[in-house]
């Protein structure tokens, strides 16, 4: 890991953000892109998190997810507290560079701090009234203990 | 489609965001939600975006994807400059409920508006230095002529 503060590419112009091959990640007003992890072999999406710049840096350099906590404002690796790390097998980058796509390769059986598979264990019916419809649990076994796995909320 | 101003269930305690079946989307300091679509067919992430509470609404009553422009502060229906529509194959919602997944059909060969399939054409190197990497294009060729099929960028 570099000891440097990261510098990343700055941003030029439409063109070359969209057709160059220089990384030069957008970062919104709270200094993150947004991350999505996907299971490498079954494709589904895991989670959906951000990455500052020194959180994006370290995945990359490391091939380990890691992350940034908008809500406390801090670095946090997957996995650091609940053993489940995240290994990186590619990651993609979108064509105006303010998100990035990680497949990983999901240790300890679950990415979701509730003790599921994926964070996305509930599906919103299509096709009836928003206000009025009701969430179904879809995928939503329990792949490991929450209480058991964590001293305190990982997320 | 509702004329009535869209809304959705208060924030309840934890436990009932994650664990319970009322929806209760976490809209954020800019009224929005971050969208994940993936490709129905082939588990691919195609885009990421953004919905607010009226996005949100309109694709599950009309099982059509429409997003909220965060830059331009606009809503806008995926496909109305294109004709390349996303039609809604199922729709989940993460565990505290700020970022919702959708995977749809997509209509026309590609959901970039720099005619790829996937906005995510690009792969950032893993395991090297963070701020020397070189992108590499993947899967990324074009479907169809953005020039011909866009009056003005639709993104």
């Amino acid at each position: 890991m570099s000891d440097q503060p990261v510098r990343f590419a700055p941003r030029g112009p439409t063109e070359e953000v969209e057709e160059g091959l220089t990384f030069a990640p957008k970062f919104d007003h709270d200094g993150v892109v947004t991350c999505v992890a996907t299971d490498a072999s079954s494709g589904d999406v895991l989670m959906v998190a951000h990455m500052n710049a020194e959180a994006l840096a370290r995945t990359i350099e490391s091939g380990e997810a890691w992350y940034f906590s908008r809500s406390r404002g801090t670095l946090w690796r997957k996995g650091e507290s609940s053993g489940h790390t995240q290994r990186v097998v590619e990651m993609r980058v979108d064509c105006d560079q303010d998100a990035v796509w990680i497949k990983v390769e999901q240790s300890g059986g679950g990415a979701c701090h509730t003790g599921r598979r994926s964070c996305f264990y509930r599906a919103v019916p299509i096709g009836g009234r928003a206000d009025t419809l009701v969430l179904e649990f879809r995928d939503a076994g329990k792949r490991f203990d929450p209480k058991a796995v964590y001293g305190k909320p990982e997320k």
